[in-house]
Order: structure tokens, then C-alpha cells, then sequence
């Protein structure tokens, strides 16, 4: 165990914080931010989920951006319990079919949050990046932020009906952005990137999702460029019992300590409780595990972390670093953002002293 | 439709003319070749499936390769109707879940094949490529051939129990080659490479298999160095109905042509009859489609097309071109190898002209 101590403040934005940007739509989740600590200011670049406002059960509400007409649309489907399976409430599955979902609930976008002390947040009133193009149709989600060579990249998931792909954007404030490319062909996502070359290349860790056989296992992947990634290698997949059993995904991007790279990775069990883990890599070669902690840094225990839209979840995104103290961001039950703090010493030591 | 002519001598390899290389196997597949023309020689780089002989109907017997004892070995398990689905010829899949296959019945690898005329053709003692790394441990299949600045570049897909990704080699000789990268991670194959840099890069088709939602569709993507794809673009899908309704994959590496790419390709249908169709892509940008044909080009209509290990197949990777003429190379029903001939003029007006 380490130290860790959550913001008396938590949660620290909810969707009650944010207006929604769509007619008739309402927010339900501002969660699974990205985070980048700008001289004057931490910014956070949230996940905001919208959802049509629904006073009807027998018709399924499903939001889908229109690239031609450049709008968000509803489309109505009747609830019809022998075609569509509603039980998760993010998605509107098949009722058979080796496949995830149809559609998405929600749309997701990304909407920036800004800060003074880290604490109190003002979320913009508009979105940073909206769906626009023909891989987004469902929605983005999940970005991460990694400051390389003086810029901010961020990758998030794309959603569509051609499956979810993973786009890089970068940006150097936060108001405008440049569209990079899709760097992961479906389906991937939980794309982090390392802060620097390693022996010339860049790194990224990336969980394939997998349909033929095996499990949704985390890769590593690096590039010359950034926008083409390869060379392969699996890293690690979860445990076959306990609270890892179910799937793994890197979390925040990784931190180079003398101890190695840090990556702070989630984890879900069989019954989608998520937790979040931590692992050494090595410095020189990442796709070397130095040690991965058998037991999670950080369960769902506040009760909003246990409590919404889908609960009992705790997924980290992003961070801030000041000496020693570590400030992990963190989205809760697919709902709210919270963040606590610990020691970033504490961590990499017992760490290399396979004490976690 | 074009006049395609089948050589009288089909099948040309089938698994009689090839010995075992696994003691207590069988060969069951001599098939899906990736073909090079070298100035004196015909080279089909064939997929030859052993599977071990079974007496026994209520055991399954799984082959496996073993990185640590760098063996074949041979799992068994209990037919267990309750737990395993042996209603496909392939593999082993669960009875319920949302994944393929738990095994595969046969193990592949890679084995040369030799001709001076282009149909008399000498199976090689040994094999090319034998799976001996952790992403090869059920097989590697169905390789494609692609000549780059002189050297010969061969994709294939490799299979374990972390899914199916492509790896890449190269040689010069077809008697030793050098390992490149896994240019895509799982699950994705059918990749063929573009024979020539577009605008400084590299491109590949590929045909990622998503879980989430969507269809097995054909993207590319494209690279700085061959070890590292991105920049990927969804290119097309099946059709709802007819003769590409199940899945659709590159087949042969694309041809430069005066009327644009000539991408040669595989689809099936729902009910697995695998035929295939052509398309032109623009010279200058290969994520365009000029255009698809509406009908198949060549479909398992032969006695040897419809029968075998997976009946109703032909599946072409390979081809050889000599002025007008090309030579398609092709796995007929996972079984054997075909060939047949026709006028690349005639394809590429016709697709031109919209005529196919």
C-alpha cells in the first residue's frame, strides 16, 4: 500500500458544472480527462458525455454526428427487447452477435476545464474538439496528453461504425489544435505517449481490442514519426483471478524516475469494477516490465467512486507532478472527475521493491 | 465479366505432393502462396497446414509450438460438446463468447515452392518460415510478396493465443531472410504492400477485425520505413447483399497500371464462399477508389474450388506478370493451389468503363 491521499474537494466536476452544447440533450458525464500543467494554469480536457433527453421507454434515443449536415442527430429506434440488449447502460448492444454494440447512448466530446490551484476548475462554454469527420460519428472519448519536445499532443478514441481508432491532435495552447492523424487502426484504444525518444524512437502503449482469440491485452508500439507506429511487442495482460481478471489498459502517460519509466495503468475485474495499478518499465528498453504491482494503488471506495453512471470505477487519465507529489486526475463511476495525491518516491520505491 | 482461363493442370500443389515435417501430422493444406518471380525461377511461398493424426473421435488434438522446448508439441483435450464448437473445420471455438477460437486444428507455416515454367512445381524438403517466437504458437498464414528497391518483402499473419497479428521479413534469396517487425498489432491481416513509395511514403492495405462494433473492413495505411504504419483511412466495406455481404479482404499486392492501382481481392459471402473482385485506386492517392467491381472476377466454380478441407474457396495472394498477361495464383478450398491467367488490359478497362 502507499499513501494516498483523495481532494477533500472531490468530486471536482460534475455534470451538474457543465451546460450541455446540444437542444435537448443532457450532460451525464464530465470524466476521463486529460490533463497539462501550463505555467499559469492546469487544464483539464474532460470527456463530456450529452445524451438525449428521453421521456419515452419504449424508443431508444441514439445521438450520431452528421458529417454532412455537420449536426448532431437523433435517431429513434423502438425498444424492442428481442433485437437490442440495454442492460449496459453506455451502449445498445445486440441481442446476438459476436459483436460489442450497435450504437452508443451518448456522444462524447472533449471540453477544456481550467485551473489556478489545481483544485477549482472553470469549464469552457464551448467544446475544444467536437466529432467532425466520418471516424467520430459515435463520439470521442478518453484523451491523453503528452508534452513532447515543447508541444501537447493528445490522443483519444474515435467512435464510429467503422469501429474505434485512435486519432492524435497536438496543440501548443489549448485554443486552437492540428490534426495529426489516426495513429491506431480499430480496434484500439487506452493509447499513452511517452514523453521522449528512446533510442530514436518515439513509444506508445496501446491496448488492442481483440475479436479472434486471446484478451484485450496492453501492447507497446513505437514510431519515427508519431503519426506511423510498429514494432509490435506485447507487453502484459491481466491476471487470470483477482481484481485484474477482466481487461488492462495504460492509464496516465508515463513519468521517467530513476527507477524507470512509471506507468499508472487501470484495471477492471470480470464484474467491471476498475482500479488503478502501477509498473516499472525499464528506461532503456520499455518494452522490459521491471515490476507490476500485484494490488491496486487506488480502488473505487469514496462513495463517488462507487456511485453513477457506471459505478464503481476509478479510471486515471492525466496528471501534474510538483517535487514529489504526484496529482493523479481521475474519472469516477463514468461521471465525475476527482483527483488525489501521493508520493511519486513512495510509489517507484516499493515498486522496485516489488512491495506493492 | 473478363475471360479468365484456369490452367489445365489445377490443382497444381496439393497436400499428397507434400511430406509432413511433424511426425504423427498430416498434410491437409498446401494453399494461399505468396508468389515472386525471380529471373530463372517461379517461387510460391505456399501455407502448409499439418494437423496430427486422430483415431480417437472423443479427443481433440491441438499442435501448439513451444518457444521454450522449440518444439510442435500436441495438446489433448476432451470433445466436450458443452464446452467446445468444432462445428467449423478450422478451429476449436467456445460454445459461448464473444471470440472465435480457442485453438486451431491444424498448424501452418511457410514452405517454397519451385518452377521453372510457372506450373510444374517442386515442393522444397524443409520450411521457409517455421513459427518459432510467442505470436506464432498456433500458425502463420497466408503470406503475401512484395518486391521494394530490389529486396522481396513478405507480410504474413501470425497467430497465438495474443490474436492475430502481421509480421514482416525479407529476403533476396528465398533461402535465408531476416526478420523486419509486426508492422500491425492484433487483430488484423491480409495486409499487401504497395510495391513503390507514394509522395515519400509507403502504403499497405489491411483489414483490421474489430469486436466493438462495425465490419472486417479493408483500411490503409501507410509508412516511413515498412516497420511503422499510421495515417490509416478506412477504404471500403462489403456490400449488404450478394457475393461480398460476409467479409472483405486485400488478395494480391497492387499492380501499377496506366488506368491506376489494380488491387485484386478476396470477399465472402455470409454463408463463407470466398470469390474474388477488383478495384482501381488513384496512382497519386491509393485512399481513393476509382472504382470496385460490382461482380467477381473469378468464383469457386471448379470441381477443385468447391471441394476440400473448407469448401467453396478461392483465395488468391499471389500473381506473376509477363507483358499482358497475369498469372493469378490461388488457394482453392484451404486446400490446394490453382492458378489461372487473363489479360490485365481487359480487367483494367473494363473496371475503367465501369463494365465489371
Amino acid at each position: 500500500m502507499i499513501h494516498v491521499e483523495r481532494f477533500k474537494d472531490n468530486p471536482l466536476i460534475t455534470p451538474a458544472d457543465v451546460k450541455p452544447l446540444n437542444e435537448g440533450f443532457e450532460v451525464i458525464g464530465t470524466f476521463n480527462a486529460a490533463v497539462a500543467q501550463l505555467p499559469n494554469e492546469t487544464i483539464m480536457v474532460l470527456r463530456v458525455a450529452e445524451r438525449p433527453l428521453n421521456s419515452d421507454p419504449s424508443k431508444l434515443l441514439i445521438p450520431i454526428y452528421d458529417v454532412e449536415s455537420q449536426t448532431t442527430k437523433v435517431i429513434t429506434k423502438d425498444n424492442d427487447a428481442t433485437r437490442f440488449n440495454t442492460s449496459d447502460s453506455r451502449t445498445i448492444g445486440p441481442q446476438q452477435g459476436g459483436y460489442d454494440f450497435d450504437y452508443l447512448t451518448s456522444i462524447s466530446y472533449l471540453r477544456i476545464a481550467r485551473s489556478q490551484d489545481g483544485v477549482h476548475f472553470t469549464v469552457d462554454d464551448q467544446a475544444f474538439v467536437y466529432p467532425h469527420n466520418d471516424y467520430e460519428t459515435y463520439g470521442i472519448e478518453d484523451a491523453r496528453c503528452t508534452k513532447i519536445d515543447g508541444k501537447y499532443y493528445l490522443n483519444f478514441s474515435a467512435v464510429s461504425s467503422r469501429g474505434i481508432c485512435v486519432e492524435l491532435i497536438s496543440t501548443t495552447d489549448f485554443t486552437s489544435y492540428h490534426e495529426e492523424a489516426i495513429i491506431f487502426n480499430p480496434d484500439n484504444k487506452d493509447v499513452v505517449l511517452f514523453p521522449e525518444k528512446i533510442h530514436g524512437r518515439y513509444y506508445a502503449l496501446n491496448r488492442p481490442t481483440v475479436k479472434s482469440t486471446g484478451h484485450n491485452d496492453v501492447w507497446i508500439s513505437s514510431s519515427p514519426d508519431l503519426h506511423s507506429f510498429g514494432d509490435h511487442h506485447w507487453l502484459f495482460s491481466g491476471s487470470k483471478d483477482g481484481w485484474d481478471n477482466g481487461r488492462v489498459g495504460a492509464g496516465l502517460p508515463p513519468i521517467k524516475t530513476d527507477a524507470g519509466w512509471l506507468e499508472i495503468y487501470h484495471a477492471a475485474d470480470k464484474s467491471s469494477k476498475y482500479c488503478m495499478g502501477a509498473m516499472l518499465l525499464d528506461l532503456d528498453d520499455p518494452t522490459k516490465i521491471i515490476y507490476r504491482s500485484k494490488n491496486p494503488i487506488l480502488s473505487p471506495d469514496a462513495d463517488y467512486e462507487q456511485k453513477g453512471f457506471f459505478g464503481e470505477v476509478v479510471f486515471g487519465c492525466g496528471y501534474t507532478l510538483k517535487d514529489d507529489q504526484l496529482t493523479m486526475y481521475y474519472g469516477v463511476s463514468d461521471t465525475s472527475m476527482a483527483a488525489c495525491r501521493f508520493s511519486i518516491s513512495e510509489l517507484t520505491d516499493k515498486l522496485a521493491k516489488h512491495e506493492l
